[in-house]
This record gives C-alpha cells, sequence and structure tokens, in this order.
C-alpha cells in the first residue's frame, strides 16, 4: 500500500509517519519506484504498536527506540524483547542516598527473597517499590506488605499473564505486553476504588449505601 | 504552642501555616494576647492532613477545601465524611457523548450490579472505569474484566479495609484513609509489576530469571 493509504489505515497523521521513517522506528518501504514506496502489514504492525506504548504507555519517544531496538534485535531472545518493553513502562526512581532509603531497600530485597521471586537486581519495580516502603516506614505504615505481595502474585498467576494474548510475531507480542499491563492496571486501580466504596458501606452502613456529599 | 513551634513539629514553614489560616484549611488557634495566638495538638494533626492530601494524594487545594469542610460539618455521618475524600482521590473523568461510552458504561453499570456492589451512581469511579472499559473494547481487549473485578473485591475485603486503623478524630481517619488508599495503591502497582517479571520468567525460561537490555 501507499503512504496515504498506511497513514488510513493506521489513523496516523503522514507527517508522523515521516517523522517516525526518520526517527528508524518504522523500518523503511520498499522503493518501487524514484518517488514511490511500498508499505505492507508489517509497517501497520509497528505503527499500532508504537500508538500503544505513546498514547497508552504514556512513553517517551526515548524509550520507543529502545523497545524498538528490542524487537528488531532478532539474536535477543523472545523473553528478553519482552522484558526490555516491561521495564520501559516503569517509573524509573533514582534511589536516594539516605538511611532510610536503605532500610527499606532491605525490606524489599528480603521480601522478595522471601517469596521466592524470580526479579532482577536492577528491576525498576525494586527502587519504585524502595521508594513507596520509605515513605511508609516513615509514616508508621507497610506492616502488611507481604499480604499485598501475595495478592499481587495470585492476579498475576490467575489473572494478568493470561489476558496478554500469545502470539509469535514481535511487534504484536509487545504491544499487546504493553496495553494488557497499563489498561489492566488502570482498570484494576478503578475496580479498587469501587469495591472499597462497596465494602466501606457494608462494614460501617448496615442499611445500605450511601450519598457523600 | 505558638506558632514556630507548631511549625517545627509539623515540617510545616510558617508563611505555608498563614496561608492555610487565610484560606480556612486550618482552624484558627486560640487568641491569648493581641499578638500572639496558641496552637495544639488538632493544629498538628490538621496539618499532618493537609500535608499527605497535598504531597501523597496530590490533591489540588481546592479538593483540600471540600475535605476539610467534609471533615468540620459536624452534622455529617462518619462515613459520609470518609466517602467525601474517598471522592477526591479519583480521577474526574467527563463522560464523552459516543456510542462507544455509552456501550461501555453500559457494562460497567452491568458489572458492579452483578457482584452486588453497593456503589453511588455517581461515584467518580464509575467514568474511571468506563473510559478504560472503552479503550479496551476498541482494542478487543476486556472479555476478562470479572476476573479482576473479583481479585479486587478480594484484595479489599482481605487486606485493604483492614489496613486503615480505625480512629475517632475525623482528621486522623481521613489522613488514614487518604494514605492507605494511595501509597498501597502505588505498592501494590511496582508489585503487580514484580510478580508479572518473576512469573514470566518462570513461565517462559525453565532455567530461571533473564537479564533484559
Amino acid at each position: 500500500m501507499r503512504m496515504s493509504e498506511l497513514s488510513a489505515r493506521s489513523g496516523v497523521a503522514i507527517p508522523t509517519i515521516k517523522y517516525y521513517l526518520r526517527e528508524g522506528l518504522l523500518h523503511q518501504g520498499e522503493q518501487v519506484a524514484a518517488t514511490r514506496a511500498e508499505y505492507d502489514e508489517s509497517h501497520l504492525r509497528r505503527l499500532r504498536l508504537i500508538r500503544a506504548m505513546v498514547e497508552v504507555g504514556r512513553l517517551p519517544i526515548a524509550a520507543v527506540k529502545k523497545v524498538v531496538a528490542a524487537i528488531e534485535d532478532e539474536s535477543l531472545p523472545f523473553h528478553h524483547m519482552l522484558g526490555t518493553a516491561h521495564y520501559a513502562l516503569s517509573p524509573q526512581v533514582e534511589p536516594e542516598p539516605t538511611p532510610e532509603w536503605e532500610a527499606a531497600k532491605a525490606e524489599v530485597d528480603a521480601l522478595i527473597a522471601d517469596l521466592g521471586w524470580q526479579v532482577n537486581p536492577e528491576a525498576p519495580g525494586r527502587n519504585e517499590l524502595t521508594q513507596t516502603m520509605a515513605r511508609m516506614r516513615r509514616l508508621g505504615m507497610g506492616d502488611d506488605i507481604r499480604k499485598y505481595a501475595e495478592m499481587a502474585e495470585r492476579l498475576v498467576r490467575e489473572v494478568d499473564l493470561d489476558a496478554i494474548p500469545a502470539s509469535d510475531d514481535r511487534d504484536t507480542a509487545v504491544e499487546a505486553l504493553v496495553l494488557g499491563t497499563v489498561l489492566y492496571g488502570r482498570a484494576l486501580e478503578a475496580l479498587r476504588r469501587l469495591a472499597q466504596e462497596s465494602e466501606s458501606a457494608r462494614r460501617f452502613t448496615p442499611e445500605g449505601p450511601d450519598q457523600p456529599t
């Protein structure tokens, strides 16, 4: 197909497609004449993936580039490629050089080891959790973190990973991972708040739900 | 105590305390001389609460005012007051006048009814979930939303609500609700990502965890 059709079918504007081509996020089409290139389904798939990362995952272009490089490096095993995309979705938190940080970090490391989780020492989620843990400890909270960890494990085992459809196509697999992680995360956050309202109504007002002002 | 001691003990700068007094977020101290007011533990508790809402909950001052008004209206039952704070923590999502929105909204309403959850028609979580649901449907996802809802219910019943310590003091109860909802939400998000990495390593690489690049 021509670029105009690629634009129409993907919903991505032509100047944006040209920008992605220049940046190397989208592979070049097949040059069929001096002024005409042909694009195919692989370009459509890549554009869908880029939109998922930019619009739903809110990743900066630099992070998108890293993920695209991992997809295109065919020597990189499938699981490593997915891991690169997964890490790109985590907030990057810098460690703080304080005793509180070290104490919280030790707690997080011990928790992960206790649960037998297979998590890289460099996983960004470790710093992300350490930051929240340090804040909780300062406020006298966090004693029940293990119960949350066990719930997260159940969620991932019983529901989360099954929601990501398997695909042999590298672009499609990464797209499913990004959309699944971000959108189900957002849904879960809203569902948690709705369930909190319901459970709180049940516990504190035997006569039924309330109307907060 | 004097304002200088209130500032030292709360960690809130004097100009900020004066701003809160002007805005009516913090109640006036007892005027013991023409130029001197005395503050007490209730001022300390209120400042702790305001900090929790602003720094951890990232609420705008207008939302903080609404919560403070609910705390100070003693005719408002305890549960309604907590509901006001809980709603303030939800992202405010505007409904879209599209058939996709209506279809997603109907799905969300049916899900909540099916589960027997006691949730107000105006709960902001409904619109928040509808927005994500509409996006999922457009992408051919969302069939397993009920499993996420059941997991959220379990999480709230078995863990979440117990983590919020009960307090008869209105300021302290709202503070616990805000910190508990926000910080455990953040911890859960990080734990979910760590558990995903671990479970994915377990499923896809029998030899152990990987090193994404």
